[in-house]
């Protein structure tokens, strides 16, 4: 059994807090006026919302995102921050960063709020009835527990259990509304903010920031900080609000095996002509077992253990797997014996996608001529992505394989029984892990803990990736996550939503830390 | 080794041809008119052909099948063909057979000659570039050799290498436009019909011939013959005509795991959360091992061994393996150790499709909610469909799955640690063989010998599938299969094609077999 987690309430919330923030406070004044604010100009900055999610931004969309950036700019503007400004790469036509700051008299220290404004492509078609990637629709509550669309509330009253759906509406636009949105309650409610302030909103996240290095180099004197908090990713699935230290690297092997050069009959050729299906099924079956683990040689090797800090942090993250197993309908977990936070702080390998012929009505008796997946590998501390992916392709190589980053020439498919064509996405990255015990953590600790009654989750990982060591590498900068979003919000799939709650939540959360002194 | 088939060059077409069609005779006269009225006539015959290839035949289009099937008859009622007529089901709504006859006086026999007017379902977007499926489009050779785009010739001249690309221009259009243009080949020529002569197009192959017993059945006084003669299928590989005795049995299977009931972003729940992708791979490929062989239990089971007289048969088969392997781009077959005619003498499973996610440029950071796949089941002489479609699905279950042919209910997703959904699609057939020494069956292979000055290939067993145990049941009737088409035709797949050689000479084997006295 897992150490439940314990209570020990608070009469003030200027109570110092522990290193894992177990401690409970009232919200604090300033918290309320900044909530009281945000109910009152609900209307507003929903609309304004509505309006920012219409314009399309996915990577390949140059015109899109560069619309994006813009709007952003005009949000700032608008607000009266300064220096606001793109900030371009050394390569051109590149999706620019957005940046504004507001300098404070006095202040002793400078935190830099990011987020990103492009967003996961999108297939329309999955999304579903009524719904388009870039119309976003208002609902009662999430669809699947049979929300219904509604017009916006005349009364500029919203529910917080309400969802907007559209691409983008938890990842990351509402981060960048949050912050901008957090600044804009700060002014109007006459607290002011306590620390420098800096606003970084990049454009390429979801791309794997190819480009982000060039940027924070060009432009590092602007971007010179105390500490980057990342304002990106879902909060805990228990509803409670969670600080993350570190996150998961990524990478992306494409895999597509070839078979006959021309689709064949199954049942002219049906034994005799070997299935590309069939042959990837085994391949892709091959790297894992039966309990969950990844089979490949050494896929766990490398792994920086947790700290004592971390392990404890790790063991007081609430229990959610039973809850989180009724949610999305399974009874069962892949890596058996692990909770869902245990999991998360292990590499993994997953399919995105896979593909061949066709099934439902398009399927016709076809043995096909290729078969395609996306495989994605997240790292821990300790991995290196580019060594990870080798070690994906030596398990192919040691199941028979010739391995070739091209369309297989006629020579080549003379010469091997077993031809996979393997592209190593370019775009991965490692995971990062800042320390939980440096002073200005700590102070985000409790600004955070200033906006719940609640415990504030401390995961020394999240499971998603964010290309932190990126700032590390450019600025020498650290890291944290405070994330708004709802759990349930589809990122990265079909159906993505936020949470009105969650939203303005955040809003006041990003405050809470703007005025951390 | 493979006995290594022997010529034996007769002088004159008459001489008797024993059971294995292994005598090579000239073409006969009659064959030799009416090849010279076919060059001359091509321009005709093909214009009519791509007319016809451009009206759409997939089973859901039933505005498209009834524009086939009213061309068709169009087609019969032009040469003068009698009681050209719909032959229609009992269910209402079922594309209909189009039937015509012609009576010999003093004719001994009557044989029926048999081809399909409805299509594979398409994807368009599959197709190559400059091809669609319901617009013909000749080539000057196979596209993958090379071959250009051709604006049809003015002076009626076709190349027999030339092709034309659609949907069913070989399966199986080409059956039904050689059939008929045999008939006209034959009276334009002077020659006469040797036997009764009756047309039957059928419209519901593609879609498994669901109502093909209700049509035999409901108008068999019209349709009593001595012998079926299907047109439909490839010649043999090695270009040389073939006749087959038998075909393989088909029925599907399709499945579909599920996981989460939402899309998970696969950072956040990598490791934890089931992947259906994963979960169907692995279960795929525990259907058949590094051999190729099915591992399913009993699947091999029921077999009815070939008689003597087919094993023959089989042995004289010219081995294609290498000609195919260069072909296709493949240097191994999935089967070890099995020729390609020995191998479509097994039952087989394949995997006609699978999905999950999205790949490609659409490919997100997810774990799907559910993995699809569409199995094609071939039966032998001796197999049950359903009980070879029972067998799949028991080893599903021995595979710990719960198995459903609905969406999961919540009540069964809490229950199951593996659910899938299976459907047996009720549209299989079992195989069908006929006896090689029947008198008829002896005058067929000789008719067709008197086509080609090569040896017609003697097959026990086609690798593809045409609902022929149908006709046994509801009409007591033989079938003999005569293809026309090339082997390298794609049928069932994108880039569907027919080369003009095999369409002509196809007309001429028909119009041989109606000479038959």
């Amino acid at each position: 059994m897992r150490k439940q987690f314990s209570l020990v309430v608070l009469t003030c919330c200027t109570a110092s807090f522990g290193l894992f923030g177990q401690l409970v406070a009232a919200q604090s004044p300033g918290v309320v006026a900044i909530s009281n604010y945000n109910k009152k100009n609900a209307g507003n900055i929903i609309n304004e919302f509505t309006d920012f999610l219409a314009i399309p931004n996915v990577a390949a969309d140059t015109a899109g995102l560069q619309k994006t950036a813009a709007f952003i700019m005009s949000m700032m503007n608008k607000r009266g921050i300064q220096k606001v400004q793109l900030l371009k790469a050394v390569t051109p036509g590149v999706a620019p960063a957005v940046y504004g700051e507001v300098m404070v008299p006095g202040a002793k220290q400078t935190l830099i709020f990011y987020a990103h404004y492009d967003g996961q492509p999108v297939n329309a078609a999955q999304w579903a009835k009524g719904l388009a990637p870039f119309e976003p629709k208002l609902f009662s509550q999430a669809i699947d527990k049979g929300g219904v669309k509604m017009a916006a509330p005349a009364d500029g009253r919203y529910n917080n259990d309400w969802r907007i759906y559209a691409r983008g509406a938890s990842d990351d636009k509402a981060g960048v509304a949050a912050i901008i949105n957090g600044y804009e309650a700060l002014i109007k409610t006459g607290l002011l903010p306590g620390c420098n302030i800096k606003f970084f909103f990049e454009g390429e996240e979801e791309a794997g920031s190819p480009h982000l290095g060039e940027i924070l180099q060009k432009h590092s004197a602007l971007l010179q900080s105390d500490q980057w908090i990342m304002c990106d990713g879902p909060v805990h699935q228990s509803g409670k609000k969670q600080i993350a230290f570190g996150v998961r690297g990524d990478a992306r092997l494409d895999l597509t095996v070839y078979a006959s050069k021309r689709p064949l009959h199954s049942g002219h050729y049906g034994n005799w002509a070997p299935n590309p299906a069939m042959m990837l099924v085994k391949l892709l079956a091959s790297m894992k077992d039966d309990n969950g683990r990844v089979t490949i040689k050494g896929f766990y090797d490398d792994v920086v253990p947790l700290t004592p800090s971390e392990k404890k942090a790790l063991s007081e993250v609430p229990l959610v797997d039973e809850q989180m197993k009724e949610e999305l309908g399974i009874s069962t977990v892949e890596m058996k014996g692990l909770t869902l936070s245990e999991a998360i702080n292990q590499p993994s390998l997953n399919i995105n996608g896979i593909q061949s012929g066709n099934v439902g009505k398009q399927a016709s008796n076809q043995i096909p001529t290729f078969a395609t997946a996306v495989i994605d590998l997240r790292m821990v501390l300790g991995n290196d992505w580019q060594r990870q992916q080798q070690k994906v392709i030596d398990h192919i190589k040691a199941q028979g394989y010739y391995v070739t980053d091209k369309e297989p020439t006629d020579e080549e498919r003379k010469k091997y029984a077993q031809i996979i064509q393997v592209i190593r996405k370019q775009d991965g990255y490692n995971a990062q892990r800042t320390s939980m015990s440096l002073p200005v953590v700590q102070k985000i600790i409790e600004a955070v803990q200033t906006t719940t009654t609640g415990q504030v989750v401390l995961q020394p990982t999240m499971g998603g990736s964010l290309p932190l060591f990126v700032f590390e590498k450019y600025l020498n900068a650290k890291t944290i996550s405070v994330p708004i979003a709802n759990h349930d919000n589809n990122q990265h799939a079909e159906n993505e939503n936020i949470r009105i709650g969650n939203l303005l939540e955040g809003i006041e959360m990003m405050a809470a830390l703007m005025m951390i002194k």
